[in-house]
């Protein structure tokens, strides 16, 4: 078989010490950690669309990578792209890949040709998932890049769009259960408005709630397990997008009764775009039991844009990974890299640096989060800071005991409550950064 | 009685052409429009807090105003200050106002003084209504300026605290229903936190349900028959807030069973720091059944805190009005002047200047308002554009009839679908600059 | 000659009271205002990239509209888009267009084929503006979105890339002088990092310099005796540009002794992207001498990309103009509208829509803008705000007379100073409004 | 003499394996670093606002702190204040410190008290500065926080309020040149305006810079021979200030001849507010020779105000402290911690580890801002990146030597330019991750 990245070897574990680019200084595949392999912990996935797909365009100006991959023809290039993210996926020990149909087919003329064009990919895909022991996080339908969705999909004001959107949801929701997909995303980048002066928002979110009703019933009678997950974010490419933030999303499961086919995709970037940490995001989406994957990247933030960078902040992957433990660890979802490399980063070797980056990252971030709770210091802080909720007033509180009226003569007894215990927080930030540095 | 501010005369309408800046030019109280008086219809009411004792300090500088009212002793001065509030309120013909416990009446030593203070301002309050023929918008209580309230209220990790915060919520309330008030609102300003390194996020939301829980619980119980409000703020004072916006109220009223006691109110500078428009924050209330009163003012959407300032942009008022229209109008709610004269207007007639600029904006505002609704044209537009929901496949889609698989049986019988409608939005906004300025 | 939009009539003034979409309300070409033809006061120019070029790509989208004009090879594409241009002008009263080298003429295999390109495409417009009495209001060649302009162009880290931009910059200053351009911009969209980590900000900004500087010597050589205009811009395509502002482009010259050529083309959305407002950039230009030209257009303030709207905000509009008229009007500046019609306003009447809201939005903020300095009230009150200055100790303090030991002498005669003029606001929104809306 | 803080002892390096709260793991103060000690590399100061007056106020609630000091008379408080600073200062082995003159000593009730007041206060100080040979890094003038100030200090409206605001320079002028202090700073909170409306901006500019120059003339005559700061800032309290950012500042510097004796103090949080990172504002000042001081904190990313967090983010003092030795370490500045703990820290401890924190965020950033040079490759991928202006047509152009004439030959001799050095941003990343983490 044709080698796509002759000048890449396969990246192995050196360790801390190495020198070596093109080396693992904190992944080490097969290393157990907290019970398993660091592969299985942590679950990292390509995504096709930025590794296969991204060119470096930007709004201003034009690609400075080729993915054609050597392809003459449009289905070679598609065929080629599929033999070389094998081949980065098998170079750099990432079991998972996640796609939309777009971005593993090109699109046809009639939605026939599209839905064949993706069945003969996913068949290449199937065999070579095979031959490299490679899993499928998740499948995803693009309905936001064909000009036909300029004003939505599920949320579009013509109905013959919204019914090309179930028909490539329904091809999406197939090859992803062929493929063995244990989750099934949709991202809602046109399901939004650009101006309320034109719009029906409670016709479209209605809308929007019919369309995945069908996909869930749908899926369930065809044999998806997986989860369903929605991926919030406020903003970009539509002006106002009705998936703003975990919160959002939330309210909106709840209206429509979807909470129990539907979990949160929670992305870095999308979540610092909202005006929320990473961290939030995924603390919202554990404590509502909707904890689902991860789209793994950070962004800048002074730029109001989602950049996708590759994640290299240790701050933020630590307390990613002190979250996803917190919720018990990754069950169908993963850490999918929605990051692509820079635009100046235009070489084959920079995409082995990105994931090579991004991956110690999280590893690294992953063994800190484990020494953090090992430490014990911040967990006891918290667990002493809440005891009051434990006995007394505070137990009949938690239990529903008390009501307005006893808790006001409660309060009257005491007269006055000062509350002079401190928060910590420069404490705090002190032992993370210990925790962080210091070894 | 003693007249405090002498040089004020009663504010009336002299029309559009008026250059008398102690007139109203937009605001005619009397005048029927929409079938009601605009006085009715409009619902003015007067923060207690901004108006009678906001003093001009800000995070750098101390106050450049004197809201002492002449008063000698701290309780004469909150007297007086409610003898000139009902006094403004006459003079610039607002019919409503709203309060905190205090900035009624001074917090005493204990609980029970601090309540007794509240009843007996309470009481001269209840003489000034009748004499004037004013009216209570709603009340709160100030949980978040005390110390004790570092941490939060309902969501403080200290249960004492809870419990005095309960304490004061209960006399707020019943101070709400003695005065005849149709609303009590919750702004939870502390309820949030600091970092998530010293935090149980599910702890303290859990708590701030049972709070609310009780306080509806207790006002049903009273005779309270008004609207418990809740209103988004998403940061400020307190780095993350958990009310952030109208959606993530929602989320969380719909998780804690609230949504039957609980409405929003709206503010339109907490809107924009949330990273949504004003007209947003309205519909998503509207379109949930859960809009209820407004606090009117508008920010600076350059700056990053919650500016407070008196709402003049005409487009804001416009919309805003828009959306009230289209809820029905105001039931228990009325726009809350949320607003302060700048730092810089220090004088008590940039106090009536800033009430006539308001006012006079959101007159103007709802009459152009009506306008938009009578001239037709946007309202024409955004029905035609949904048009294909009414029948055939989009009927099908709205009455839960069509499934995945039939629609993508019809999509595959049409082919391909090419979206070329229009969303207009350039055309739009001429039409309604055309509507608010061409006359 | 063809007919390029054979449904678009020749747009007529019609008057405030017309709901003809196709007609100004407001801009009426050849009316006298202020002394002079409103389209010679005006200078409206239509930019060449959005309205003749850009197809309403998004990075989420592709396009959703042709601008090909017919052509079947790409010359005859470009030949197409300057007829349709000039017709587009004439049925518009737009009497001044502006242009990049690329989106007049496609790129070339060599420079020397690029320019070819280049001077074809401008002999065809030439003729078109001596037929249609247009006008070149500036030129510019772009160099930011081929790939070779990835690192910058006169801050490329290749001189041999540095070498080519000075070669692209060169013909398209040749093609505005031979077209009577009265402007040459700079914008310097790759002029900045995408980390630091790899930069060396202070080669890269003496080498900025050099290029401007070169470009000035030749075109004061070669005749071209209009202006040279900076465009600031703070982020987007790039994560820093050296151009972030007003402000930072005036140390620039000031250090590199450039202000004699340059002066600042200020656009309204990249002011608001750099934490400004429209009319604090175009005061910054005035009160430095530096003001020079106008991209007419307006964002959205709570995205954070460049949106590049047609502006139809009459606030925004008024105070644009005000600040025009305070400056003089235009000498070799105009309004160029750098902005586009949305994505999903897709049809060649949106591209009317959108240039009539723009054109009418300003063409009545012109109108209201005279009405204020009629009017009279605010420019008093400034005056009278100030009026310390003209005598007594702040005569002393504006002639240079007064040191900090005599002023401290003074304030230690006075003892104590306490300022109480009120800054009053409110009070000049609000007849900001009555002059805007009362009529 | 009376301990205030009795419980803290002094705090002593330990060590990174160390879990003592109090105690330093990477401050060694007298241990050598790059050739000299390292509190004089870091020259840690002691802002006496935050530290010795701040109590935890904010916009929406009281102190949580009491910084009284058990002072029964104003005096007697800021005198304490004296005392407890100098106690803190020595337990925490910092060496410096930095006053307003409104922190250090009340307000009297004439400008001759007031300045009687410092007086008083300065000299207690100084005799507590050799008592503990601790030094003055900075003074300065509050000209913000009285309400005379709310139109500006050298940009006010009132000639008088000028006069004052020159009176208090003075006298904070004489009390840094009495106490030996390095620098005098000019930080402009209200140096801006409100609203354009009432704004004469040119006026304010020139009076701005009239107060700067008669207190550089002043303090040369009387043998400052320190560096005069300002310390930019782009807005609150004030809506706009005209100290935006290190670049606008240089362009005030430039245009009013005034660079050769002002230099910029530069505050973490203030550049993050003006759309920048620490590093650029530091860069900027370093390349254009006006590097001078640092206020050293960090603000939230999500938070549009101040919040002058004590920093601790390792990734910021990292690069901060490259930037540092970059521009040859400090001559008359250091890191002044304008950093205050937070509201809820609100204990005397809190305080201790809030430095504690700060200054080994430091120190550890500071010994790997010196691994990244020792390990050479960041230096040395930016050096060859810019290889080809060392030679070759990009020395030609470095020279002065090139023109657009000889470049665009030379580019026609080319033909095409095809860049595809890569950036590298991810691998230089993760090169800063290995020097960062792995040891």
């Amino acid at each position: 078989m044709k080698e796509f990245f002759p000048q890449i070897p396969v990246i192995k574990y050196e360790g801390p010490g190495s020198t070596n680019p093109l080396a693992f200084r904190h992944y080490n595949p097969d290393e157990i950690i907290d019970g398993g392999r660091m592969r299985d912990k942590l679950k990292f996935a390509l995504a096709w669309w930025h590794t296969m797909c991204a060119e470096g365009t930007d709004m201003f100006g034009s690609g400075t990578m080729d993915k054609s991959f050597g392809g003459n023809t449009l289905m070679e290039t598609y065929e080629n792209k599929a033999y070389a993210a094998f081949e980065l996926m098998n170079k750099l020990s990432v079991d998972y890949f996640c796609f939309h149909d777009r971005d593993l087919a090109p699109e046809g003329a009639t939605i026939a040709e599209s839905c064949a064009n993706v069945k003969h990919i996913a068949g290449i895909v199937k065999e070579l998932m095979a031959k490299y022991d490679k899993k499928l996080l998740w499948g995803t339908a693009n309905c936001f890049g064909n000009p036909r969705y300029v004003h939505g999909a599920g949320t579009s004001c013509n109905a013959d769009v919204f019914a090309f959107a179930a028909a490539q949801i329904k091809c999406a929701l197939d090859t992803t259960i062929e493929l063995g997909g244990q989750g099934y995303v949709f991202w809602g980048g046109r399901e939004g408005y650009e101006t309320l002066l034109n719009t029906d928002m409670g016709l479209e979110l209605d809308n929007l709630a019919r369309l995945l009703k069908m996909a869930a019933e749908y899926g369930r009678a065809h044999g998806f397990t997986g989860d369903f997950y929605i991926e919030p974010k406020p903003k970009e490419p539509t002006k106002h997008q009705y998936d703003f933030d975990a919160s959002t999303v939330l309210a909106f499961l709840r209206k429509y009764d979807l909470t129990k086919d539907f979990k949160l995709n929670i992305e870095a970037n999308h979540a610092t775009l909202a005006g929320h940490t990473f961290q939030h995001e995924l603390c919202v989406a554990r404590i509502n039991g909707a904890f689902g994957s991860i789209d793994a990247n950070q962004g800048d933030m002074l730029l109001g844009w989602d950049t996708d960078q590759f994640p290299t902040n240790v701050y933020e992957t630590t307390l990613c990974m002190l979250e996803v433990i917190r919720a018990g660890g990754f069950t169908n979802g993963g850490l999918n890299f929605d990051s692509k490399a820079r635009r100046a980063s235009m070489t084959d070797e920079d995409i082995v640096h990105s994931f090579i980056a991004g991956m110690d990252a999280f590893a690294l971030g992953y063994k800190l989060a484990l020494r953090i709770i090992k430490d014990g210091r911040i967990d006891e802080f918290v667990k002493a800071r809440y005891a009051s909720y434990s006995s007394g007033i505070g137990a009949d509180i938690v239990s529903g005991k008390a009501t307005l009226e006893s808790l006001s003569d409660y309060a009257h007894s005491l007269g006055d409550v000062k509350s002079k215990d401190s928060g910590r927080q420069e404490y705090l930030e002190n032992i993370l950064n210990s925790i962080m540095f210091d070894r």
